[in-house]
């Protein structure tokens, strides 16, 4: 670990924060900025709140020590000062990113890196007018990145390769799984693969096959159950004798059959969607879902928990 | 528990022994048949290696009890005899099936349903000429169905709608999360979203996006958590604070422009697979895939004991 990182987190959010825990349970010296002075007033104690709940799934040792390693600072020009990586993380929209990126670049410090939490715009879309744009990238975690390890790492058509190089360490260094695609794609590829996923299931549901329920269940009784720990091509490498060509060859077939099936793309129709939510308001209905929600977060720490076991252990 | 149950499976490889000890471990008794006899000699000691694995993760009490229940029997007929469900297994090729459901149709006692673990054929495919075909349908688990609790339920047009109804509470009683299909589609569910995911992960790794290994921990490190315990639906409806109707609302258009980008379906490229295979190898040499298939069934172990705690505590 290079313990020289100093961090700055730019956007006090929850994702701002889940960051913040990141690179403080590691060692590293983190500085919070937040254009909102009510945001950063709260700041510290969501944070806190995020430490206790791990503390009590054996996750970190000592909440305080980490916490104390976070420092909320007034100034952009404060979160920036002697920074190596600074992590963006500030409301989904195309403007106020282009503005900040603006504003960052002029403050950078030499060969500092900057990556953005964005989930759907490419760097190149924010950093064209940048100073310094060529230290620019996405860096896009799942939410909340404390619990869950995926980075995907996007560099623009101008981001140095050096810049790529130093997050994917970083973020490896800090405990988090780096994944570096190779260029741009809308989407990047989680949300890719999530949208594949999707749509198939949309269709399955609006064409009557099954209810919302049991297109759950398959999922989460089963093909999420090996996902979970190994991917989808390790998957099905380990599903044939001879390994993912020997699955190929025999099954290959039979999927393009199933894609050829699936028509054109079509947006989610508005009655399926409609239909939907009504299937998921009586199995939860709005007021529980603030509680299934905890629980969801829950359930991701006891999983952190336990993959940090099977790794160690 | 209707513990006037009896089972048979038919036939008696790796599924039907994971079947036998789904049912034995529910306390049902279990008569198993397979047309081999080197395969019913076999079977037995593979089912007691389970067993002994599932015992040491806590999954069972006692592994002799359980396999007390099961009962390897040479014939068909005494298979069948008495019994109230059978769940055939055999090798999944179509003319076997047809000649099996002829055989088993002609033997199947009153009131019982047969349900085949057929991951691929509709069962109007192999038992429209079959007597009692109305009590067919098919019961498809993932391997190994002891570990992975899912089963799609999924009638022919001529399977009663009893039969459908007695094999839901059936797998439902003995630990197993069945999901209902209200008419059949060619992959039924789970291979259709395993298709429509790997479709995808094959086009961003064809087109250079990112490696083998990247794509996969997109998935092992990310989108596969959260599936592991709430299905694809729920995670957006707990993903936007209205519920799925708001997250469609904010998200379906750019997952229809992400559809869009993704064009017609094509084959998985036999140069994609090629290089594909040679990533895998580099990861897992040939020599060490049946050391990682263990890894990963005592990683389902573990998951499947913590995922028991998490219920019942």
């Amino acid at each position: 670990m290079d313990q020289d990182e100093r961090i700055a987190i730019v956007g006090a959010g929850l994702v701002g924060s889940g960051w913040s825990i990141v690179f403080a349970r590691a060692g590293l010296p983190v500085r919070v900025f937040d254009a909102s002075e009510p945001t950063r007033e709260a700041f510290m104690a969501t944070t806190e709140d995020s430490l206790a709940a791990m503390h009590r799934h054996g996750l970190i040792e000592d909440p305080q020590v980490i916490a104390a390693r976070i420092t909320v600072v007034p100034t952009l020009e404060e979160a920036l000062d002697g920074a190596t990586y600074v992590q963006e993380s500030i409301v989904e929209q195309l403007e106020p990113k282009v503005v900040l990126a603006k504003a960052i670049g002029a403050l950078l410090p030499d060969g500092a890196v900057v990556g953005s939490s964005t989930s759907g715009f490419p760097a190149s879309a924010f950093t064209e007018q940048a100073p310094r744009r060529e230290r620019f990238l996405v860096a896009h975690p799942v939410n909340p990145p404390h619990l869950v390890p995926v980075v995907e790492i996007v560099p623009a058509p101008w981001t140095d390769q050096d810049a790529v190089e130093r997050t994917a360490a970083l973020m490896a260094q800090v405990g988090q799984a780096p994944v570096r695609l190779r260029r741009e794609i809308d989407g990047f590829i989680l949300n890719r693969l999530q949208g594949a996923l999707l749509d198939e299931a949309w269709r399955l549901y609006e064409e009557g096959y099954a209810g919302i329920a049991d297109i759950d269940a398959t999922v989460s009784q089963g093909l999420g159950l090996r996902w979970s720990f190994i991917g989808p091509f390790e998957t099905i490498d380990l599903n044939a004798p001879g390994g993912i060509d020997d699955y190929a060859a025999r099954l290959a077939p039979m999927y393009h059959r199933l894609a050829e099936q699936r028509g054109a793309p079509r947006p989610w129709s508005a009655e399926a969607v409609e239909r939907a939510a009504g299937e998921c308001r009586a199995a939860r209905p709005a007021e529980t879902l603030a509680a299934r929600r905890a629980w969801r977060d829950e359930r991701l720490m006891e999983l952190a928990a336990r993959r940090r076991q099977a790794e160690t252990g």
